[in-house]
């Protein structure tokens, strides 16, 4: 069965999504629909570009997302489908999937042309799903446009190096559910620098010595509770998608708050590792 | 596959949804369901029928649509369900889908009584969802109950026409996930009464000159960024559902505010159109 | 097709939820996959448990219910499948299934111990999605570890009963989406107790005569509605799950506010019976 997924910021509470789901099934009605996110903040082609990278991979070669972030079409931004490893993006050109493109190359681009389209304030429900649902039906990208190769790109996404190779500077890019600050610093770059050194990782006035493989790499479990780490301690670590990010162990933001709140780190922010 | 569709005030948190999807699969375990909604505003019934009228015709013919908005069995509220538009919903007596019946008229309607049903305080699990079973697996109105014609309607959505002819006013009835703030005033009267005049869209203290047909409609292109309008600049637009709607362009209400909050504008606030 | 339900603290926004579904779709392409919540507050294992209890029962017998809150493999935390009531449960050994396992006995449990799994911060994804694609395919749970028997438990659900048993002194376990407050008393611990004695509820400086079996059940429906209770006024109730709920008639927590706000309750606090 064909997979179309969704990754959006319309909310789940309007008709938007519903709408698309309806129009999907009247079209194609033996697929699987499956929500990436409808939570995107608003035109925000950062978080979106983020949370679209980390997803797609664990779905089936060929599958289709139609990505529904600032999406009218306009002479900077045109409609498109690119295919890159293996999986077909439904988009606006407006940077949202250079993540990806910017690790594996696209193997086509097309812009989206067809004929008689509506062009309102609803281009994923007029022009995205009519096309993800040709592809997923096994229809070739060569009926929906002609190629074309100027993909727009997202420049914040790369760190510095400086002083010789003894810093890494980067910005927090995401923050996610628990209040945890993901940085744009991979874990490939920072082996590929550190060189067996000892490393300190700078947050504001926040010093950390190490960076851990999991939320629990903080604790000591041969100590009793109330002598070791615990819920509170700020900790790096190796995110699950190859990045380092900063985390309070077990944080609640509506509550207690979370490394965002308590470390004071809002997106952009920089953090920097030193080797020493 | 049949579908069935929720449209409901229960949130996401709860156990209330998990529930209905799973009973729903258990007595019928080929059938697509999906979420139109669960962020309604507890008993709102305006915010659900506007939801609900825009997302249905998206669905095929004889989808089954549950809504579950102030659905307590009372002397004053029956449960029901009316066919109407080939689509199957089933809900209480309460007017969430008169913004559909007063634009095409029922094929049928049915109060639901069936004998020996729990009517305890989750009436969309204990009586909709079989109901909704039911229909699905093709059965009969009939079975469920005997046919009646009092529906309720909400009578708040209909705009004034004032002024011989001169001006429409109408009323804020729902706000979306970017602030966008939409109005009762469909762009069907709008055409009837225009007669070719020019008109302006009077909000509080804003006048807007012209209703674009997309949100990109206020920029021109041609100009270079700093001299053309752009995010925060507000403008009004004939939504993707035929509305009268006002917007700011690329508006994120958790940063910079939308609509809703940078005009000033509530649910049942008043927005008027001169013709001029 | 197999079920495989998921209820977790990662909230929908990130893509942790999209990168299990699509993990699950790469795996197993025939199976329903359920959202039963995603937005357990973090880290708290009772209201996964009061949520993940109520929703289960409503799935058909070999449901595999992923339960992906605290989930971290740590000395104090073994990962695990429980067999119980015929539907599989594949979580931490942190107490998330106890409310289940109070009522009834599991028939099965392992530790899982897969080896070369990756021991890192996505548990979720790396160890419970492979073991529930391999039980709803219909594998055997010995494949996957040794039987165990140390299930964690939440000591915190059990009422008081003091005085001779002419009262019940339970707590707030659970706020739902109306801001409706949930008390650990069963309606079969108050009725064992009971002997057909008038009681009273107390809630702080509140005193309620009566436990409704709906949220109707404060409504006199003769009288006109100016002469009746309504919107605003408090009750109790015996939930639809068969708790001693306090509720606000028609309550909104974002704008009138809802039980836990207008009677001051909140997690933890106490609620008392009294029988007179």
């Amino acid at each position: 069965m064909a997979i179309i997924t969704l990754t959006t910021d319309f909310g789940l509470k309007d008709h938007f999504v519903g709408a698309i789901k309806g129009t999907i099934l009247s079209n194609l009605p033996e697929v699987d629909i499956v929500d990436i996110s409808h939570a995107i903040s608003p035109f925000n082609i950062q978080e979106c570009s983020y949370i679209l990278k980390n997803a797609y991979k664990s779905f089936p070669k060929g599958t289709v997302h139609i990505v529904g972030v600032d999406s009218e079409l306009s002479p900077e931004n045109q409609h498109m489908v690119v295919l890159v490893d293996g999986h077909f993006f439904v988009s606006s050109n407006n940077g949202v999937i250079s993540l990806i493109t910017s690790e594996v190359s696209p193997e086509k681009m097309v812009e989206i042309n067809i004929p008689n389209t509506k062009l309102g304030s609803f281009p994923v429900l007029d022009v995205f799903v009519p096309v993800a649902c040709h592809i997923a039906r096994g229809g070739k990208l060569e009926v929906i446009g002609k190629s074309f190769d100027n993909l727009k790109e997202l420049k914040e996404f790369e760190p510095r190096i400086s002083n010789n190779g003894k810093s890494i500077s980067g910005n927090v890019i995401y923050i996610d559910n628990y209040g945890n600050v993901i940085t744009n610093i991979r874990r490939s770059l920072f082996e590929a620098y550190r060189n067996g050194r000892d490393y300190e990782v700078i947050a504001r006035t926040n010093r950390l010595r190490k960076i851990h493989e999991s939320y629990n790499g903080i604790i000591n479990f041969d100590l009793d509770k109330p002598q070791r780490k615990g819920p509170g301690d700020a900790l790096a670590l190796f995110n699950s998608s190859g990045y380092v990010e900063l985390a309070i162990y077990k944080s609640d933001l509506n509550s207690v708050g979370g490394a965002s709140t308590l470390l004071g780190l809002n997106y952009r922010d920089t953090v920097t590792i030193n080797f020493l």
